[in-house]
């Protein structure tokens, strides 16, 4: 994580409440009462719903244990009924499944971003419905769980998939060009913590073969946006989005080649900020806290 | 016009053919053999469908008229009669008609890069539905045409508008979020020569209000694209586009407001390329030569 | 401004102090316990040097003066020596003068916010060493002041710019390509209340002629700078920057075109940054709620 | 190479000349005599000094080698003693040898472009001055080779390596954040075949620790230069440029993760052009036929 420099262990709260008197204070108070230092604080106060978003960072002493750290947090804050919350410890990295299917890319600069140590997080294994990946997988010692899929066997790999995620207490799902829709069973479980990926060029191109339609058009930009997957598929809540410029001198092969290349950024940016735990999803949107 | 510095006078050909042997030779030859001096030469080859773009720029001595360059150009290129072409010169600068309700931004943006001198044109006429932009333009000393319209008298008030077009020897239309649909009544005679700009967005939104689903999705980029008017409605050819970053901090105004920015530069980015001959539409996109 | 949709008048507080625990809640609270709306809180921490910024913008009720929204403000705000405040009203626009030489798009594009209302702002005057402008600052219902700048006379000159800045309660000084540089005369009296443009590139090139050097080291970025003026010569805070990109295709001439296009975009986007006060200038750099 | 979809072989050639009559309609004409098809042509003038650049990449039926392509391409151009001209096929894969110290993302980057096919490359060798990157290198079956420079054997460790690039027919080294200053002995040898990269920020800051004294003026861009190296440090022709915006949330570590990030991404871009032979420097710039 970008702000652990420190030697002294991390704690990081995500925390959302309507907005009301001495919320803040009380958030940030406690942490002073526990003698924690403050590294981070951002917040941001939605005036048209009257709520309030917060994410803190702080250090505690390491001759307390991350375990009482959550307990004294617990025992302060569910006390709120109004509060939603979640915390992290930066001696637990983000453990991330990877669905692919044939793309390499994706793989490549997750398994990078991880094995440097600049995320802070694991690839704790990666799904295929495919096998073209393996050997790119097991390059960086990965796990890879070939899990083919079918029309009539979709209900039962899911099944499969999930237990998979379950038992290995996996945090965050990323699907890096996994070409299966995936539906409610998964995403049920994993609400706002399956990140997506997909082309998206202004205008819109409705119907098959986005990259032809827009080479017709004649596109000078063509755009990625990386979502978290909800029920209505490529509505989640945006995370982050960008756009490589093209001009007329580009083939469809080069449009096909850029929009990839351009994804992979997305994506990683997205996985990013999930990762440091800067991203909080209400109401079909996003707050995130860069 | 950018490269306009030098005393001698300039003229601009945009040229397109089927590709064969020797087509570039015989624009450039000919040129060369009046001992004119090339100062800017693009193509542009679509070879999936065989087709030579070009963009040809020359001083000529200035004891030779346009006119005579003209008859010259045209004794030899309409020999050739799979040849389109058209040809610009720099004493002539592109007389723009600008169609405006309320927004008043682009109305300043293009004075003030034609009083300037930095765009090779000038507003003959300003042309509105509505009264209220009128002590702005005459604040520019530029000619204000009101011309209300409404469903009843709509096809008599464009044949208004067109013969003032036509009267002025307008050679470009630029609708300045002009809140009226323009028929083919002003299409068919001014093809690819209505440059109109409208707010896109990553993902496209149907329906009424863009800005506020925009806002309810929390996307992080605004857009604006600029095209060619063509017979339908937003699917003319683009000649230029743009994003602007946003973050949930934005509210539904402030990201209008953005929008509307964004809008005002990238009409002026394609308004300048058209001015400046840089733009060739073909078969609903545009090959821009920058 | 763009918050300011509302009928009710808005207050915008600026501050920073030293972090100490009850800092935030103590400003709110204050607000709230004059039954004040707040519309916009942002707040950093700068967590290496322990200090605390934040702005606020609330609405007040019609029938209290903006007056007395100030007394009971300072009466609060007073008691504490260690903080650092600044308040506004959206009843007061900004009030600028404009220095220039003899570009006029930066003229342009603020007359527009201006006017427009875009820009909770006023050019109260524009002030220039030379008579280019006149007519270009008076189509606008500007007032001129030419206040011709010699070796010899510099001293005095200036004294006669601070009075007529003074005279006229100017709160901002926008520098929009004056060809002089502006001494400690002025800059003492308006500390972080002076904005100054220019063109900034990657690698830098110290000397004359920079686009000259740019075009000769083949740039593919021009890039702009706005900062607060400082006594040690364009190294004061940086407010905003921009680059565009360029080719080899670009002609000296037109770099320094897209330089000054480039240059005007961002002196607007600094002011406008001020304007809805938005920034606090510290150590040498910027906090800007954006 | 993003063009090379076709079954047929590819050649692309680079060719510069002084501007005279013919030169153009020479090389396009000699290339429809052999029968071959024309996939990509563009040019540019430099108008002021002129002469004439061009990049041309044509399709040739299989059963004639490269062999003899080359040799009828030679046939023909060698007689023209003012034309530089470069030929490349893609049955030849650009050889790339890529000097690292402790940095691994250029790394992945250039081995995901290699070896999943996106660039027409492959990775010959890395070579270090330290021993940190062996199992990254291995990792993806690349030869390592740890070549240790002190002040007293830099020269000799500079022939060792320049024999292994010999040895092993390298067409591009890459300095992937290799901590060393390359020499004479090198650059001489690999004249524009050496891309370096580097941080460049606006304002440009000189001494140590660029990223500290961008924090403290509070820059609101982080930028990144790619070029070929030069015998004068940094100062040869610029291939690619771009940058990364920040705020003023971010610490020092931060703009230093975002300019490694940003690094890595132009390094590739500058990396990609030269590899597709899109890039020819002439006069301490670069003409990019992007």
């Amino acid at each position: 994580m970008a702000e652990a420099r420190q030697n002294d262990p991390r704690a990081t709260l995500l925390a959302s409440a309507p907005l009301r008197m001495g919320l803040a204070a009380g958030l940030t108070g406690f942490i002073h009462a526990n003698g924690w230092r403050i590294r981070a604080h951002d917040h941001w106060v939605d005036h048209d719903e009257e709520y309030y978003f917060t994410r803190i960072v702080w250090e505690f002493p390491d001759d307390i244990s991350s375990i009482e750290v959550r307990e004294r947090v617990d025992a302060s804050l569910s006390k709120d009924q109004q509060l939603t919350w979640q915390l992290w410890f930066d001696n637990q990295p983000t453990r991330i499944a990877v669905f692919v299917t044939r793309e390499m890319a994706h793989l490549y600069e997750m398994a990078m971003h991880c094995i440097s140590g600049l995320w802070h997080a694991e690839i704790a294994m990666v799904i295929s419905n495919r096998e073209d990946l393996r050997a790119e997988t097991e390059r960086f010692n990965l796990m890879f769980h070939h899990i083919p899929i079918t029309e009539a066997n979709k209900a039962e790999q899911e099944n499969k998939q999930l237990r998979l995620l379950q038992a290995e207490n996996i945090d965050l799902v990323v699907l890096a060009r996994y070409m299966q829709i995936v539906t409610d069973k998964l995403i049920g479980p994993f609400q706002n913590r399956i990140i997506n990926i997909h082309h998206s060029m202004l205008p819109a191109f409705a119907g098959a073969k986005p990259y032809h339609q827009a080479y017709k058009r004649g596109v000078k930009l063509i755009g990625a946006t990386s979502h978290y997957v909800s029920e209505e598929l490529d509505a989640g809540p945006i995370i982050a989005q960008d756009v490589a410029p093209v001009t007329h001198r580009k083939s469809v092969e080069e449009l096909v080649q850029i929009g990839r290349q351009l994804e992979t950024r997305v994506l990683a940016r997205a996985t990013k900020l999930h990762v440091e735990h800067r991203v909080i999803a209400v109401s079909g949107r996003t707050v995130v806290f860069d």
